[in-house]
């Protein structure tokens, strides 16, 4: 069983866990923390990007001699292959840990395993610690593995009474520089944008990132990577002269005809998914508009909601979600809100579809 | 001018002046730092509920003797009259204050006089310091003064996605228990509140405060005292058997052949608040529907907005606002946020129109 000091060391591996949540992709969210012998706290980390330093590798260079005979503590089972960095219970059996403490066990079966290795070295290892906190931080990497689809993100951008455009279609801006600049940090954050065809005839945005997901505006010679910009287009009407056809970022027209048609002609969005996982994305960020959004929520697709309400009113325009299969309140779709922050005059909620967690 | 101790003060009475918002009506928002003669802060006070002792007067009793030779910052004019309490003008000589420094000057002529009568007694008074800021704390009573009608909030619930009711009308509850407490609140502490004829129709609420400004459900001995209910019905057409009706509050259901018309042949709005001006009505609780909404944005008769927003999303359903007299983007009703609140899963955002500020 955890001790007292290991839960509270987990709660703040958690907590850093958190820190990577725009740099890190496509790699998981971890945090760790590194005990001495006494339970003292000697050394902390998380995985900041591909590439760097794993979090207990981090936590590990920090606590030094300290961390022998001491206990790590761990969001995620540490990784037992050679990456792009080295295995992490090599390193955590060569600093003489005597303990590991496990949240969530890896679902990735490259990496796996971990546990077992440090058993066989004669490390004591408890898992499922905090799991379910652990998992709700990671979720974006984990999932996928349980619904081998990717992550679906829904952004909107609204009113505080709900529209996102006036009546006569004018929707720019309704938020304000910091707002957008967070979704330009989130674009870059994730692999592919989704969008309806009629978000990008009535708009026609771009759908770039033109900030790297830390927030800092690219150097001329050193370029953001650019998600996949994907236009849910289900009779192939997309202009030859969008904007998300230029060569800013690599883009595909999922017409029905490619795709594959549901029950109402429209293009297959469970399947849209399920072939955009098996090239490998893991990361969707769902723009809009309306009435794709609805799609999606009809579908259940949908894992976060990140939702920029900007303090001005319209009384008239579309709403940001249309049609969501939902005709009585006692069918509304109940979130959970995980986080409400200011950016400039708007307000950012993330929330997570309560059916959804309980799935 | 005001040293930067005063300053700080003043800062910190106008936060202590918050204290009373719910409990102070019909009386205004007041906070009240005393700093002795070398500057520190001695005593504090906030007005409370009407009756209760004036910010002023708590804060000299925590002072006592240290406030001789000494500065009472206060937000609004100290007064110098004899109501309910004695006036506070001749609290501040008796307990030797030296000088005084105020925000706002009292607008109200049967307590105004207040900084005249301090001069006259030797006190150095300084006023508008930090006027904007106190003006805008206490904004509910002093608008009024101005505008001669009373100060109007309007209070609406929704979903993120801006429905206040789903597909088939149905809207209970879209928020959770604790954010019906906080508009139960709303209710004891405003004296009027308005709703429209097709509200009343379609929901049949009652619009009784069923608990005190304070939070507090009374006992059957001690009622709150309730807000007059003012349905706004420009046909006649509230059925006789709406719980409106009921004798659990006064009622007035406010036809336009009783008001007077406006161009559009409905309730004219600017004439039914003048009305209610002149019977002495102040603090205005604008319930809704989305329709009367519109028209008191329209013509620019609000003073402020109290939104429960529900994590949930609904797709479909009327939209918590409707025709606002805005087409376009530019023309949106901006609003400046003023303070984000949790009440259990909800979110209450409250804002103040950006025009009506300037105005």
């Amino acid at each position: 069983m955890a001790s007292p000091a290991e839960l509270a060391a987990m709660r703040r591996a958690i907590e850093l866990s958190r820190n990577g949540a725009l740099t890190t992709p496509p790699n998981p969210d971890v945090g760790c923390v590194i005990l001495d012998a006494a339970g003292a706290t000697v050394g902390e980390g998380w995985h900041e990007r591909p590439g760097g330093p794993h979090a207990e590798i981090t936590a590990l260079a920090e606590a030094g001699e300290r961390a022998r005979g001491g206990t790590a503590v761990v969001t995620l089972e540490p990784c037992d292959h050679t990456g792009r960095t080295g295995p992490c219970t090599q390193a955590l059996i060569a600093a003489g840990v005597a303990r590991v403490v496990v949240a969530v066990a890896d679902p990735n079966p490259v990496a796996a395993g971990g546990a077992a290795t440090l058993s066989a070295h004669g490390v004591d290892v408890e898992s499922g610690v905090l799991a379910d906190e652990a998992a709700a931080a990671n979720a974006r990497w984990l999932t996928p593995f349980r619904t081998h689809r990717p992550f679906v993100v829904w952004k909107f951008a609204a009113t505080l009474d709900g529209r996102s455009a006036a009546a006569d279609g004018t929707s720019r801006w309704i938020t304000g520089d910091e707002a957008r600049a967070d979704v330009h940090r989130l674009r870059a954050a994730v692999d592919t944008v989704i969008v309806g065809s009629g978000t990008v005839r009535a708009d026609d945005p771009q759908l770039t990132a033109r900030l790297d997901a830390a927030g800092v505006a690219p150097a001329a010679d050193r370029a953001v990577e650019q998600p996949l910009r994907v236009v849910v287009d289900s009779a192939g009407r997309t202009p030859a002269t969008a904007r998300v056809r230029d060569d800013a970022a690599p883009t595909w027209i999922a017409t029905a005809a490619e795709v594959g048609a549901g029950p109402d002609g429209r293009v297959d969005l469970p399947g849209l998914l399920t072939r955009l996982y098996d090239d490998g994305r893991r990361y969707v960020l769902l723009e809009g508009g309306p009435t794709l959004a609805g799609a999606f929520w009809r579908a259940g697709l949908i894992d976060r909601v990140v939702g920029y309400v900007a303090p001005a009113l319209l009384g008239a325009g579309p709403a940001a979600l249309a049609d969501a299969g939902v005709t009585t309140i006692d069918a509304a779709i109940r979130l959970d809100v995980t986080d409400v922050k200011a950016f400039g005059p708007d307000l950012r909620i993330t929330a997570t579809p309560q059916d959804h967690r309980k799935a």
